[in-house]
């Protein structure tokens, strides 16, 4: 047995054992990939060492609280604020049968937000974070980053990616893939002319949705419908759909949100278009409330999906994206891309 | 300087400071409302006699953990989820801006909850418990009782309270009173037969609600309008709706939720009386994409409410109820029964 005066490191154990690093953190992070054999060598090893994984490695299951902190925005009311509401509670709720507990805290911007991140880590109420809306130059990466502090993030980095050392953990929802779904079911029960109502270009989230109908019309070989945008506001689409429908209807509109989907279906109604087809984004109560179909996120995925890049589980996602992943043959991905559902009405 | 032995409680910070228990209390708290020097003279006391806040009270403050559990339930959809997550989310705002944390737990049933809170109590990982959804019997309280555990319920205890020994805590929207308003400004903008669109009797939360509707009516003088009762389903509610119009249409409908309201408003467009007056119960998204009338909650105000009961600052409900306290000369009172508001549309 090897002596080891300092406390001992993942390389310690691993060198005991005689397997690679990567093993030695599959076995704490992801046993049901390590054969038994291994991990009973393994283990010896680390109790051997006294090896404590707190000191070391960066994953959840491995330190202190077992706790995990999401930001929760102050209440901004909207159609689809109720998103990120079901991402919590479904959140809260896998993780509540793991054992682990979800430590809520509030900020209103992003100085506030590291400043509470740092209270929480550093009175060790929180091993790993969930950060949510994430931008170009986002502080907050930068800083969770420099102290080592685990994280996910709900929604991509959109360029946020860092150049060297492993990619941020992500999940998030294939836009694209969604509206595209949208689009296609316009095109076989509506017809070929499917406009689409969006946000004012330069959101990654807006453009990605648009690409989705965008293609869709292309592989159908449909004549490129109208694109419409408005800010994410009932009345600003109502009045965008007015004017568009004065010039003549769509056979459809797919939107980016239900927002959206709520002011083009008033427009609708006012214009004796009540039985145009409107499918709107997020599957709202709003929706299901004015019969709108629309597109669903699955926050219940996204929330599975964060707990597997956490704690190395695998196979609850459908039809995730596998993509780099942080070593040679590590068994976790670093994203999950969750593919929406259409939810037709 | 005073000496203590046994370890210093508030009652010696205040004399050591030459101010009353009170203002030791709001220098812990409420740190804003104290003058600087006074708050200086507190806080050197509590360095000199080494008083630590976490040792005595059943207070939150005097606590360990300086966390408080909420219990979050699984997603339901529906449209008046909305109002509890508003409320989670206040809690976790107005928490974070004290120093306190919120931790969020899911449970399917009572008993599951129970187990639950014995988890994060027996682990030190929270100091008390913000309890919804009670009902009569509920063995979360019985359990919170014997175990000591400082709870405030969201929602009144409806026969639950306590016969001997101190009442619960609990903060509730006083539902009569937003019913009430509702019918008040029916009856002047639109005229003396408003009716009522209800859930099958039974519900205390229902009944109080219809309440408020029947006194206004009496108040006013006006025949006893019709009451319609359906579950809280949007269909149902608006075949309740159609088959009332067959009969005629009323002035106007105040209803128990928006989820009713939206029922009869969708039945009020395909009767072609897309005008009539419909006030909702929630102030929903739903209510406002629609532009119905709303009865608001004030989530903000249950949860300053609830912080107010947990940790004796005051002065931040507006038209609270203030009833028997739990000890002679304590500075919180039992319960907040908040007043909500109308949103006119």
């Amino acid at each position: 047995m090897r002596r080891v005066r300092r406390a001992a490191t993942i390389d310690d154990v691993a060198r005991e054992a005689g397997v690679s690093r990567q093993t030695v953190s599959n076995v704490l992070n992801a046993p049901g990939v390590v054969r038994e054999a291994t991990k009973a060598r393994v283990r010896l090893a680390i109790d051997r060492l006294g090896y404590a994984p707190h000191a070391s490695a960066r994953r959840l299951r491995t330190q202190r609280s077992s706790t995990i902190g999401v930001h929760l925005d102050p209440f901004a009311g909207g159609i689809s604020g109720v998103v990120l509401d079901r991402f919590v509670h479904a959140l809260t709720e896998r993780a509540s049968d793991r054992g682990l507990r979800v430590l809520v805290y509030s900020a209103r911007g992003p100085q506030e937000e590291i400043a509470r991140l740092r209270d929480l880590r550093e009175g060790g109420e929180i091993d790993a974070a969930v950060i949510t809306g994430t931008f170009s130059g986002d502080p907050r990466i930068g800083w969770l980053d420099a102290h080592g502090v685990p994280f996910v993030s709900f929604g991509r980095p959109w360029g946020n990616e860092p150049s060297d050392g492993p990619p941020h953990l992500w999940v998030d929802v294939d836009g694209a893939s969604g509206t595209r779904a949208a689009t296609e079911h316009a095109l076989v029960t509506a017809g070929a002319d499917v406009a689409f109502l969006g946000w004012p270009a330069g959101s990654a989230t807006g453009d990605d949705r648009e690409r989705g109908w965008r293609e869709a019309m292309v592989a159908a070989g449909a004549a490129e419908g109208a694109r419409l945008f408005a800010e994410d506001d009932v009345q600003a689409a109502r009045l965008v759909a007015l004017r568009a429908f004065a010039a003549g209807a769509p056979d459809a509109i797919v939107c980016a949100s239900d927002t959206l989907a709520v002011g083009a279906h008033l427009a609708a109604v006012s214009a004796g278009l009540a039985e145009l087809p409107i499918i709107g984004f997020d599957n709202t109560p709003v929706a299901e409330a004015l019969g709108l179909a629309s597109v669903e996120q699955r926050p219940e995925e996204v929330a599975a999906g964060v707990l597997e890049l956490l704690m190395g589980d695998s196979g609850r996602v459908i039809a995730p994206r596998a993509v780099a992943s942080d070593a040679p043959g590590a068994p976790s991905r670093s994203h999950v891309l969750v593919t929406p559902r259409l939810v037709v009405r």
